[in-house]
């Protein structure tokens, strides 16, 4: 589990709750802002328009997204890159062949299928073609998930305005009672703040960690292309080092300083 | 039809009608939400501005558009490599012409307009070039078809916007009668609320909707640009099947395990 | 004339003036919406603001483009297409000097100069380069029209709001006859109406018209480019039909059937 | 100066001033929209956050680019290609060298580094290189005083809103005398007219007349580019015209009929 | 330190605190201004949810680049083409190999991995290879900070009106009191008084300078790389120069006149 992405969700709506809770009334004040034909309102409009824009399975795919946010990927690019130095190494002492047996122990598949392919002796044009359709695809299909959350943070507040639009009518077709002027608006405005939270509490935040996370996997399949490709080429296993690592920031590169990236370069 | 797209509009209209008929006066305040004028304003105002920027034929292609959205593909991709594939064994025994005959039952014109021109001996680099030009046509001409809606869905909030600044104008000129203040307020209101169930009810789904349908269609005819060359230039059918597969997610490749795709690859 | 815009730009605001006709008054509640003040700051700060961003010269070639967004175009891609396997069977029976004569009766510019690149024997590179300066800078001059009009979409309602703001400064600093308020908040907000009109009724239309009349006209003159180059390496007629069709819709290659093309191709 | 430009930014402020003119108490109501305090958190915030995000250089640099939006520019396109096709009759005639004494009255600096390059016998390549990088730093540095006004257009509205903010929120703090709720919204308002003005009179088109002026002066350095190349490459002076006058409107080349360029080419 | 930036971020500030202070009671007024858990449910709000969508150590990292957006760069792109040329000097007298010497004193750790791999005999292309590798790989690095600092831009004014939602529907929900609606709807809009300053003081002037660092550092190492590869290829000093130079503005070439940089290429 990724630690960060949870405390900030927990924090946020921690922190909502307070804020609630310092009205007058204390905790019993959190019942004025639950309101369940606004809640009605507002997801539900809003779930059931991003689910038009999508096929049942990429609806679904897109709500488990969710869970993909806070998985901690498994590999990180520079352990990545001693991986690839070590199978360069084997292939340079026991031949190209050898590495078949290395791939046993691999759990990523797409080192898996660049190596399978390697050792069949496929032509270098052609496993680059495959592996980059494959990047390709698989950032295809991420961006649909991306995309769902970001298709919700608009919906939200859209289905929130029309909650309040709602609201505000009938509302305003029926002031006979001064008194009621001030609750009903209340309500009305309820829906724009359940879109609001939609939108900026989860959707927004999900979207943004999904594409930092597709970022890092594409980097990571980058490497793991540029490895392969050497790899077949026959190149000295320093040359390859140094070229993968130019993927690294340079505290990551030695493992040492824990230092901040941006001005380390300057 | 596709299912979840109809289950989504239905689903959304249903919540607002719910909504509105939790009110005091039931089902009969729906009849509050009902305004001709209104929807006339914002309707016909936002559909004889997309107009403006259409040939008739093309608004008309566009209006069509809202059934092509809830159509579903007759091919998906796994089947059509499935295809290419047994096309490119064809070929293999018994050589390029013999695709002729293999067209005749083929339904799709994309993949039978190329067969004929590999069968017809055409230059793979005019083969590729007059398949790309036809891809890039039909992309053009779905783009449209989505500048349709996405237009409406600019439109829509636009021309609620115009129609409320008309009803807030005549009010505030007319405010003898305080009572008709609210009941005012609430019909200019209408407009908006209109416009706004406009776009993100109709418009903006459709319009993500097409953009996926185009997307998903684009990458079903590249894999067949690239299965038809790779037949053409008589490539192994193992070899095809490795990079025609590369198109798709891990689980359609096998058929079998359904799970999420985006962490299946990290 | 295009009727299609024609219409649209006649209905959109004939429904305008229709809801304003349906109040108390009928139609003398127009006048209400009519004042000079408010048009002079919206229309007269908006298009001020659009002259500071344009040369003189590009500024009256921008409000010349209105006139141009209902022109029909004088040919349409598949009569060109036609034009040019014609032009090739001249050409493949007469000798490319033949050209000459054909361009008499052309009355388009650009495949005329192109003809008269090709007699003069030009290397076709450089009448590729050539064609396509002029392609690209046909473009940019049309994307100056389009941009003017997108500057009027954005600064009408800018100065809309400006002019709204300057009323209720006036209103609010002089608040000591509560009959006045409700009539100058209207003179307030007309400005508004009208700056929301100038861009949804006029500007924004206008400027997707030219956007999409561009489009079909770059596609023509790609496909001018491509026939040109195709009949100079003295293709077969048959073939450079073939390649020119993948421009066309389906149903435009034939002629016959008149269905919606995204659908069709499915 | 640029005429179009001076009577844009004149003619906009003037319309305000009589807008305001119009109100009750004539010229006199001008001060009630003169606020110094507003003028200094809406001006003084916006500019300081400018400041922020650029070296004091870039600060000054970008002021100062308010003067060259109103600059005319020397030379155009088609004096430029006149200029060029007299140098390549030049070079053809005496020879590559005696291009160096043609520089001598070249006030275009960008134009003499180039024939310079190519009097020294330096690889086309390495010019085009040269040119092009030069091309690109011009451009980058333009753009930074683009982005300057942007960055301006952004922020006069959002501290004319924070303005409006600290406003309403001390009014609302202090509401004993209703009969001062009118003023001190009118004040509150004030800051909000200013954020407006300054993106919208000011900014915007500012920021749009450098973008014009911008994209005129690359089209022109290209024209340099292309020129100059050809001249190295000794071709035909004839051929050379042809290439350079794509890059201008058909009714420039003649210098003939003044008619409006959209239309022309359909 | 910029002097430059950190003027602008107090200016802007100060102007807040002068314009509070304008107000009936003085300083004393800024006591209305402040209010803890406005600021607690916006400032923790926007960065609970900017902490979802990174990971902790990217938050830090984020945190940090304020502080980066304050630094001087050390070198400028003038200063480092004198050192390159020198190197080139060096090069061409006393051959690659005396360049090891040269980098003990570079501080540079881009430059001086560059000339590592020169002096190792690496070859050209995959010298250009690592050093591009590296390049991109140090602006996603930025990009990530500078993406950071967009977030909150975007989630401070969206916690902002949270805020202020939660503030009125408290109100709305208990108006008994008429004379605390002031002091209520006052305390709802701090929140996004707080949400905008933190947007429009803080967030985007932040990420608009480290835009600015980052296109410099960009370019500077663009020039290292160019002028590596010129030294690998034993260019003459004098045509580097000439290369290197195209990256500058004009009046930094000789570092005489001090003129804007727009104007004076026109």
């Amino acid at each position: 589990m990724d630690i960060a992405s949870i405390i900030g969700l927990v924090v946020a709506i921690v922190l909502v709750f307070i804020s609630i809770s310092l009205g007058e009334d204390g905790v019993a004040s959190v019942k004025a802002f639950l309101d369940a034909p606004s809640a009605m309102i507002t997801f539900g409009g809003a779930f059931s328009c991003v689910l038009v824009s999508h096929t049942m399975q990429d609806f679904i795919n897109g709500i488990k997204g969710i869970k993909l946010a806070f998985k901690v990927p498994v590999l990180n690019t520079s352990e990545m890159i001693k991986n690839i130095i070590e199978l360069s190494n084997v292939a340079r002492k026991e031949g190209l062949l050898s590495l078949e047996e290395a791939t046993a122990e691999l759990e990523e598949p797409f080192l898996k299928k660049g190596i399978l392919l390697v050792v069949d002796g496929t032509d270098p044009d052609l496993v680059r073609g495959i592996l980059e359709t494959e990047l390709i695809s698989i950032e295809d299909r991420h961006k649909k998930v991306i995309g769902f959350w970001d298709m919700v943070a608009a919906m939200g507040p859209a289905w929130g305005m029309i909650g309040t639009l709602l609201g505000l009518v009938a509302m305003l077709n029926d002031m006979n009672d001064p008194s009621s002027i001030g609750p009903s608006m209340a309500v009305a405005l309820i829906t724009t703040l359940y879109g609001s939270l939609l939108a900026n509490w989860v959707a927004t935040p999900i979207a943004n960690k999904l594409r930092v996370i597709n970022a890092a996997e594409m980097q990571l399949k980058e490497v793991m292309i540029e490895g392969l490709l050497s790899i077949q080429a026959g190149e000295n296993p320093r040359v390859i080092e140094e070229k993968l690592k130019s993927f690294l920031a340079p505290k990551d590169r030695e493992g040492g300083q824990d230092e901040a990236d941006f001005g380390g370069e300057e």
